[in-house]
């Protein structure tokens, strides 16, 4: 193939290391200057292709480029949006190829979750069938950890930390105040649809009678009486009772328990999370004095606390993309393959895009206790080698010193979207 | 003065740092063993002082407590147990002169707020008094930072530090989203009475229209229609919007704004921290797609990313107190004294307790900018200097190893208290 420009874009939420697989990918170009000419990045992910509004990462310095290695959030920007099925959104598909023939991209590396992966094969196909040959390459990406085939996601094992981190402190405040003050701490995860994030609090507690004492997960139906007897025994036996609850935890008629119907005082529904549905029962049926976290977005940005297995991973995945583009690779992503447990082994392996998209990893039901309300050793066995290892960020007074890229935009040659 | 033991106890809501202080006291009482005696801790606080359940310290390894140093929480337990007027409570001072003089304890060592200054003051009092006695030092400690004299209270640092961190990572998260997703994120945190927390979170920015934009501070009364013009032309202008808010904004009338008369379906007051209370304004005014967290205890037991300044300042007021006892000062705090701000140097000095108790340090006006919503050049040059160096603990299977004590209890030698 002779020398071609790429484009890289990140998809969807961010996290503590997608700007570590855009590292991996610019540098891994940077090498390649004989095969691969410029590197564009989408401003806003995939809305900057469609927009035609494109940043030249070429002027970004060698320092501020290796920075983005230790910098949370998107630097290039992302965006929610999902390219639907080329019959419904043929014309993004034919401008995305369009803007990619203007600015003669032969390389497509999409940074994302299951859903870019099926954009990027698409992507790849109305190329194809629009006689515009692209090598397009999936960068895996989530907190949520739902990739098939990967042994894991980047982004997931930061979070995974930040979470067994963050229970294990609480506990400890919670443990040394409870005999005159709060019994219940609630700790609010994301994980909408996989208890993958919940799981990662149980890392927290090594022996029995340690934190967190329940795991509420999304696979598990959530049961009230069931929750309630556990809180009131743990408080019972230990003084103390902490629960990690997952924003995914459903009743048993399948709806979400944050929308359990409570609504507030001007009848809008209840904006409170899970957090506050799962505080008010303990406040009201067992009267006890309770307190909770929402981690929210901290979660998912806490680059101080990232794992350092997940940052050198996010960085393989990125440089990988690009190798096997040169390679020949097409509609693939790389992937991580687990050698063994302990010590953890890794390598990179591929899969092609077609076994990737739209396919949802869940967490097997062997990872959570008969009872419902912990993690079992297969699952720690799992668990535990993602949230291996510190990457501290350097630190400017005394606040970690993250990089603001130039962003020069690249010159547009063509006429505005039609929207 | 003859050799005697000594009592230390902890005293409120814990921090980072408490268990740093403990340490320094502890390893100045080992240096003093000609002295002082034995060192007992009292568990759950002053409570293990009235029910004669005291924890023997001489059994913790040097190891183990040197390990306190990087260990969040209270490692003897501590407790909400305030000591009301010697006339109120006088049985309870008595029964803590009982238990001091069962055990030859002559040096009250209490690490604690406001309240416990008051009550270390008190304790020495009444030993007086009942011909008993008590060389009593209070050892500073509070997130809420109010205390007067002292430069800063240990523990504050490390929240300062957690919430500049975290606000800084959110925003880098919420800017690459907001094209398409989340435009105003709002992080709720503690300080119900002053807004030295929530002024922390304002060290995240450091040019114009960097995050946080907006901070409630409850100095300032809420204003609705203020606050929320500010949050849309920050959207209109930097496309997102970063709100830092205390747990204790009040409106006008004085209420606090998480009370702000909204309930649940049930007619139970909402249990939503001000988080929700400003969220559901963004809703429901502006129309925006809104995120918040709640850092909550996450902020005070976050010891994995405590400041270095603090957790050494922390060590310092604890060894000092033993160093002042041991010199005949009684009924006295060490403060933290600064010399300079940039560097930032600062030395040990001391206050007569009866001139701390029951005083709160409220932030100067002069803090804050003259909108309400930001903090000064003045604050910064005051808050910088407490969130400077890390002083990360070490790690164990991914995870901050954390000690636990032995804690060994003293043999009882009297009645159980009349309650």
């Amino acid at each position: 193939m002779p020398k071609k420009n790429a484009f890289y874009a990140q998809s969807g939420g961010v996290t503590a290391v997608i700007n570590a697989s855009a590292c991996g990918v610019i540098e891994a170009c940077r090498r390649h200057k004989s095969r691969i000419g410029k590197l564009y990045a989408g401003r806003n992910g995939i809305l900057g292709a469609l927009d035609e509004d494109m940043i030249d990462t070429s002027h970004e310095s060698a320092r501020a480029i290796a920075a983005l290695r230790h910098t949370p959030g998107g630097a290039f920007g992302s965006a929610r949006f999902k390219l639907k099925s080329l019959e419904q959104n043929k014309a993004e598909y034919e401008r995305l190829i369009e803007v990619f023939r203007a600015h003669d991209i032969g390389y497509f590396f999409y940074n994302g979750g299951g859903d870019s992966a099926d954009t990027c094969l698409k992507v790849s196909q109305i190329g194809r069938a629009m006689g515009y040959p692209l090598t397009a390459i999936h960068v895996p990406k989530t907190v949520d950890n739902d990739l098939p085939i990967t042994d894991t996601c980047p982004g997931f094992g930061s979070v995974a930390k930040y979470i067994a981190v963050s229970t294990r402190e609480a506990a400890l405040d919670v443990a040394s105040m409870a005999k005159t003050s709060t019994k219940v701490f609630i700790l609010e995860v994301m994980g909408r649809h996989a208890g993958w994030i919940a799981a990662a609090g149980g890392l927290a507690g090594e022996k029995p009678g340690d934190a967190p004492h329940i795991i509420l997960f999304p696979e598990i139906p959530f049961d009230k009486p069931a929750f309630l007897a556990r809180v009131q025994s743990c408080v019972k036996d230990y003084g103390y009772c902490v629960v990690v609850v997952s924003e995914g935890v459903r009743n048993p008629d399948g709806k979400f328990l944050a929308d359990a119907g409570t609504t507030d005082a001007f009848g809008h529904a209840q904006l409170g999370g899970v957090a506050t549905v799962v505080a008010t029962m303990v406040r009201d049926e067992l009267k006890l004095k309770y307190h909770y976290a929402i981690a929210d977005y901290l979660q998912r940005s806490a680059r101080h606390i990232a794992s350092k297995v997940d940052v050198d991973q996010a960085y393989a995945v990125g440089r990988a993309a690009v190798d096997l583009a040169l390679k020949g690779d097409n509609s693939v992503m790389p992937t991580i393959v687990r050698k063994s447990d302990r010590p953890y082994r890794w390598t990179i392996g591929k899969a092609p895009l077609a076994k990737v998209a739209n396919q949802e990893k869940m967490m097997p039901r062997r990872f959570i206790s008969p009872d419902g309300f912990r993690i079992t050793a297969a699952a720690r066995r799992y668990l535990e080698p993602l949230v291996q290892g510190e990457a501290y960020p350097p630190f400017r007074r005394g606040l970690p010193d993250y990089v603001e890229l130039a962003k020069v935009a690249v010159p547009k040659k063509l006429p505005p979207r039609q929207k």
